[in-house]
């Protein structure tokens, strides 16, 4: 039997390749752009339907009307690290009132299914407690979710993402920025390297949003669960090590040349067996993936 | 030695009383108020200054760096029972962007301690666990507010209001409902009215705030505190019967008229002994008010 999906955030890595996926596997799939998000960076081929949107509640619920999907993933959102004061509006809009709209848009079309993105810097420390304003904005959706699925019966799983990575990942984060530095031989300055990263392989990743929507799909009464997806957990340090290894050749870096960040995290939060997506082994590893992120 | 008090939600009832408390009691106070809102409704001869802004960021900003308050009192909120799909652009905007820039602000000008206005709808039934997409907007802004504290040091109190009157209020709420209809003699249609209400006179409710604000400039560490402002419970069978007795005439009802509304709050949360306000001892009763209520 198909599926439908409606997809929010496929401009990114992560909502990009589980668009390809779902569509690989038969799902018939929907993405949700917003009409300023950059169409060319939207995976190609995969006989997706596109629907746009603006910033009004009525456009989104258009859209979910049009699509109608088994299950929601929503993926889209404005990331920073640090802000600025002349950006709150802009998370805010990203973050809440976009994802509430489209929760809204659920409930009034009778799709009940819900995958939402949380992250990893929502628990600085302990749960709930957000790294930076970014994470809160996302905490705080959920707080707006809880009310959907209360009042509404919408089901949904929220799964936290710590550091994703995949060969075809782009992004300019720690992986692309070190192997950058491998090619071109300059000496990169970093923290002291003593951080613990946690990292989770995209297609490791994909297999937890399928996992979750199977769950949504057989579960009769409405959930409302959250599930840390922390895989592979090692230093900076010895990450360095591992590329080293992986490609048989020295990464220039100068640890310590840089202080920590503030409020940089030492040590994500550990996932508990409670926190464990029941059914999700993810199985591939940063140091195997290393020499074909490479090639890339 | 005089303090200074930024108030938004001026123009509201317990916004109004406030400024007014403050100012006859020494303070110097400062009104935030948007240009939308109506300042006919703001306090007069009251010797306050206003401060107008829009809906961006760097005005709430020059407004805060000018009045440079010792502390803020956060009361402005879009109140709705229930909300319409297009209402959802106003509620964020209200109850989580302008909250959000206030505490930005208050971050950037070295304004340290921030009295933040919560409801009792937070909690149905558990903590956190809001009733409407009004009270989630304002959970939702307290995970906003947890960053501010944790990464920027602000120190907060949230006061989570249930019920309030007072001889001036003249919201179109229940107490004045029910007067109506006894001057009219209109009989009212209601729900059955087992509904226990939780109510508190607005001069207690302005004595926690004060009290609040004392406590936030008694301590050396930025706190991070709630408290649950529940006083005087009774049904609403109760209620009317106590006006019937306060008033000596008949209050036109019809008990059970109409149903109980969706999510109608039957026991709105109790408050523990840890969820009191330290010093806070309301006194007033809604039984003695009654008679001042109906001559206003």
């Amino acid at each position: 039997m198909s599926r439908s999906a409606l997809i929010t955030g496929a401009t990114g890595f992560i909502g990009g390749e589980l668009a390809k996926r779902l569509a690989a596997s038969g799902w018939h799939v929907h993405l949700l752009v917003r009409n300023s998000s950059d169409q060319a960076k939207l995976p190609s081929d995969t006989g997706v339907s596109i629907h746009t949107t603006d910033e009004t509640t009525e456009r989104v619920m258009l859209a979910v009307g049009e699509a109608k999907p088994d299950v929601v993933f929503h993926l889209a959102s404005l990331f920073l690290a640090g802000h600025r004061a002349d950006q709150i509006g802009s998370l805010i809009q990203s973050n809440i009132l976009f994802a509430t709209q489209l929760a809204e848009a659920c409930v009034a079309h009778r799709v009940r299914r819900f995958v939402n993105t949380g992250t990893s810097w929502q628990h600085f420390g302990s749960k709930g407690k957000p790294v930076n304003l970014y994470a809160a904005t996302k905490q705080a959706f959920e707080d707006i979710l809880l009310y959907y699925h209360d009042a509404c019966d919408l089901s949904v799983i929220s799964l936290d993402l710590y550091d994703t990575y995949g060969p075809t990942d782009q992004r300019r984060k720690l992986l692309r920025i070190l192997m950058d530095a491998v090619r071109s031989g300059d000496p990169l300055g970093m923290s002291p390297g003593e951080q613990l990263l946690d990292l989770a392989h995209v297609d490791d990743v994909l297999d937890a949003y399928v996992i979750a929507a199977d769950r949504l799909l057989a579960s009769e009464a409405p959930l409302f669960e959250r599930y840390l997806l922390s895989h592979e957990r090692l230093t900076l340090q010895q990450l360095i090590a591992e590329m080293s290894t992986a490609l048989g050749r020295d990464v220039p870096v100068r640890l310590g040349a840089l202080p920590y960040r503030p409020r940089e995290v030492m040590v994500p939060i550990e996932a508990t067996s409670r926190d464990r997506l029941p059914g999700w082994t993810p199985r591939r590893t940063i140091g195997a993936t290393i020499p074909e992120m490479m090639d890339q």
